[in-house]
């Protein structure tokens, strides 16, 4: 006898996980990696401001719910009211609230082949219906995505900028004019969470309140604070106030809100790791070209490398690091999975890189 | 020109928040609470342990979406599968899952008049109906519930024991032979946020994969750690593994999940906690009768003292210890509400209390 009635919806979704994490794979392994370079996290870590404000919260408090303090920093900040402002936990969190207010089952929504897959996780969770675009040279497509969107009247079109899992980024600009075409009724859902590792000019050149888009930031890649959980939505304050129709309102981290708060506070420390992630890149690019590959250009903290063969080679190159003590990621879609993805890493991390992805390439070419 | 869509249900939802937060009471004032004894958080704080195994905690890596040592250990801890445990955002984030997977537009739930609100929230997010039985004699009321289930064909029956605003608990054998009459379809939820300030007998005496209820656990309360945001389920391993249809995977931050492993490891600790608890409770009591409250028996870190008159003379009260800078909550819905509710505090906090509370009480009769 089983007491529990899932919804019909519920009960057709499968139990799954839109990544598996690094630690999975150590438990498997019986091994830690030697270099986690996989999941975009900042190995240079966040501000020493950020890590004392946690260490010195006191965790017997709820954190506040209107995460008041860190909501009227990020308006200071970016010079836009409090009212424009929603913090929830980490952008998957954001992303999930997004989809849950907006997709009913049956609903409409464009994304690009192979784009992040957490997105789709979330709107397929409440029923709604993904239609895709492909890639264009490893571009996401903002003319496609919003052609496609009038053809499917899509409540909501998904775009990263720059884009994970590729690396790449389209000016700001380009994308406002390519919006000349986004139906009148589409949300467009921009993710901008390597945008503080971008070149200028990267950034819409929207106001926030621009009633087009909502954009979503984070302080887990360049402020380093993946484990903390703390991402932002900004939009016209009508779209914000209705995340407090759903959000779990005493669902932050009291500690990730003081944490935030510290690392917005220190952008000399963000300066710094962004000339280190630029350094890193360029170490990447230079270890891929030495052993015959193609780094893509990238606008963010890893960087997408071409491995000029099919994707079954791709994976092999990736199994075989994994198997070196290396953790990377790759695109999981074709075209794009012909490629590996490598996050940005300190000095030691990418000795280990460059030592260990001849052998690996080597291994995979034989295999 | 609007972009976005609401889906008819959420455009329904009022932009509401279950709690006001102290923090929010305390701009309000310009001022600072002199005690913080309002949200049943321990002043105690959580063990020393699991406070170092937060600050120590990297917190440029992304927590481990499966949870998996604090699975582990919490399944040590009570001789069960790691397969029936799921870990969320605190209880309240448990709740929204649970609400999300079984609740579809005008399903029926049951709960008690007055009891967690939080509960109700993520019901009604989701479209269910909530349909209620009253407290009896300030407990909640087992049979009621059960009763109210088959009547109106409830997928989920909501119950807090220890409850919450009452601090009333049942034992756990009472509640086992009332749930004879628990209907075949209707899937127990059973709170037990409070469970290790209770008496011994007051946790529900069935193996934690009995398939008729869903246990909900904390570490926000004794443990002390209600800002790192850990509570846990505990069910059949079906039930449990359906979360992972919907949860946000990586939604844990990585210092809460280290540090709710250390406050498990920290027994010690605990025992340390319920001692104060238990003194604190006394005090508070005793502050009450002095001023010819009545206390309520409490088997949970925070004492309801019926003030022995309406809910509008209650409210003053309430009213008047906020104003003089000491924060509390009451029960929302009569006859509940004739009662103030008061958190353990610290011999300091319950030093204020003593000198607050009387002059409260003059101001409300005079007003």
């Amino acid at each position: 006898m089983t007491h529990y009635r899932l919804t019909p919806l519920a009960d057709s979704l499968p139990s799954t996980v839109p990544f598996v994490g690094p630690e999975t794979q150590e438990r498997a392994r019986s091994r830690l990696f030697d270099a986690r370079l996989g999941a975009n996290e900042s190995v240079f870590g966040p501000s020493p401001m950020a890590a004392s404000a946690m260490a010195e919260t006191q965790m017997w408090k709820y954190g506040d719910p209107e995460n008041y303090e860190l909501r009227e920093a990020l308006s200071d900040h970016y010079g836009i009211l409090p009212e424009m402002v929603m913090i929830g936990e980490g952008i998957d969190g954001l992303l999930g609230y997004i989809a849950r207010l907006m997709v009913a089952p049956g609903d409409a929504v464009v994304t690009s082949q192979g784009a992040y897959p957490t997105f789709n996780y979330h709107v397929a969770g409440y029923g709604g219906v993904i239609h895709t675009v492909p890639y264009a040279d490893d571009f996401e497509d903002p003319k496609a995505l919003f052609a496609k969107a009038a053809e499917v009247d899509a409540k909501l079109v998904y775009m990263a900028n720059p884009d994970n899992p590729m690396g790449t980024a389209h000016k700001g600009a380009e994308i406002v004019k390519a919006m000349e075409t986004l139906p009148d009724s589409t949300l467009l859902v921009l993710d901008e969470a390597y945008i503080e590792c971008a070149p200028e000019g990267t950034a819409l050149p929207l106001p926030m309140d621009d009633p087009r888009v909502i954009r979503l930031r984070t302080f887990s890649k360049a402020y380093g604070l993946a484990g903390a959980r703390v991402g932002y939505a900004m939009a016209v304050p009508d779209l914000i106030a209705s995340f407090d129709k759903v959000r779990n309102h005493f669902g932050m981290n009291r500690a990730a809100q003081a944490g935030a708060l510290a690392a917005l506070e220190d952008q000399t420390w963000l300066r710094s790791v962004q000339a280190r992630v630029a350094a890193s890149r360029n170490r990447i690019a230079t270890i891929a070209i030495k052993s015959g590959l193609r780094p893509l250009k990238s606008a963010t903290n890893f960087v997408t490398i071409d491995c000029k063969q099919t994707h079954t080679f791709a994976k092999k190159v990736l199994d075989e690091m994994i198997q070196r003590g290396v953790f990377i990621r790759m695109p999981m879609v074709a075209p794009q999975n012909r490629c590996i993805r490598i996050s940005c890493g300190a000095p030691a991390d990418l000795d280990i890189l460059a030592e260990v992805l001849p052998s690996a390439l080597r291994a995979a070419e034989k295999g």
